[in-house]
């Protein structure tokens, strides 16, 4: 590590990542349990496992780094524990609602930071963010329970907007946290390396606009 | 399937055994929450990843054998989730005992069951009996906390009896229910495939001497 502003935001961005797998690995595997039938089961402990060996990835390239991947974690986990806590779900469909729509807004950011990240971080970036099969398996699931009962739509919906609501509020802390970090997204690291307020204000958008396609992917209004 | 006892017997042991990774995997994940450390904790996670990567591989196999992988594995939930609610581990150091010690009773007895197989079955099951890591861990953690407080010998020493006593237990359930099962360990399947007296008395003889071995790496008495 070369000590600069965007080293240390590497090992951050790595750190938040890797814990966000583990603890989503954790919650998959635990809301498996919700799950009404044992291949619905296996489905989502399947993507638990995914998620797990992007864990086990991220950690790889911390320790390349010469960074103790679990001191890298550490500043994130009251983060992630706190999300996660404030968003148990109470059924089987909010539990593969979250699933999705979490795991769809987490990798969407992450990938529109990696840009100004070194080559081979990007690349790892890319790699754990790719889609695990939560897509197909949370818009099938979805709208199938909504064309048995149209009700959970609304119910749904809400749980939607309480998930990114979430998600904003926790991620507005560790920018507040994380020094290193929020000047990459705001292009404080004095390198130019970090967006510029129009870059970040497209990211926004983006994510906004992606977001309401997932939504509407399952059948609910964003 | 031709549908002799053995077809069945297969059935009912690739049943057995996938559901028994989808459940060890569903309880190390969960008991990864009790680890002390983020490292512990993510060590524990992987070795619940690799039971459920057997429990895919199993799916496979059934799958391939023109069986509905989730009707083979229903007539083994009740046994095993009745097993962990019974054998939920208070400490960390238990939920590592038990990862050690049951997921090495059940391997030797699948090992020694899958001798009278077809060898294609046969190379599946001692593959997805292959040690995961559980045991190198289990001992290092354990000794270490022997060396700290040897108090706590007396009180795992017990715990690893009656995770013993539990796994008997349902064994003997599975027996009385399953008849395919139950007449390939006492060579009823009527084509001198299963095991005769004397071949289940020095299985259970083997399966106690290795228990017996397991323990005492750890420190325990058995």
């Amino acid at each position: 590590m070369d000590g600069s502003g965007n080293s240390e935001a590497v090992v951050d961005l790595l750190g938040v990542l890797a814990y966000g797998e583990l603890s989503a690995f954790d919650r998959l595997a635990r809301d498996a349990e919700l799950a009404p039938t044992l291949a619905d089961r296996s489905a989502l402990s399947a993507m638990a496992t995914a998620e797990f060996h992007h864990h086990e990835q991220l950690i790889e390239r911390l320790r390349e780094l010469g960074v103790d991947p679990f001191e890298a974690m550490e500043p994130f986990v009251t983060t992630f524990d706190s999300f996660h806590e404030s968003t148990a779900p109470s059924s089987w469909l909010e539990s593969v609602v979250k699933a999705y729509v979490g795991d769809g807004i987490g990798s969407d950011f992450y990938r529109a930071v990696s840009e100004y990240l070194d080559p081979r971080t990007r690349d790892l970036v890319l790699e754990v963010c790719a889609d695990t099969g939560h897509a197909d398996f949370a818009v099938d699931k979805v709208r199938a329970a909504i064309a048995k009962d149209p009700s959970v739509a609304g119910r749904l919906a809400l749980w939607g907007r309480r998930l990114v609501g979430e998600m904003l509020s926790q991620a507005q802390r560790v920018a507040v946290e994380r020094d290193a970090l929020a000047d990459l997204l705001v292009g404080g690291a004095g390198d130019g390396s970090g967006m510029d307020l129009a870059a970040l204000t497209k990211m926004f958008g983006e994510l906004t606009e992606r977001h309401a396609a997932r939504m509407k992917a399952l059948g609910l209004s964003a």
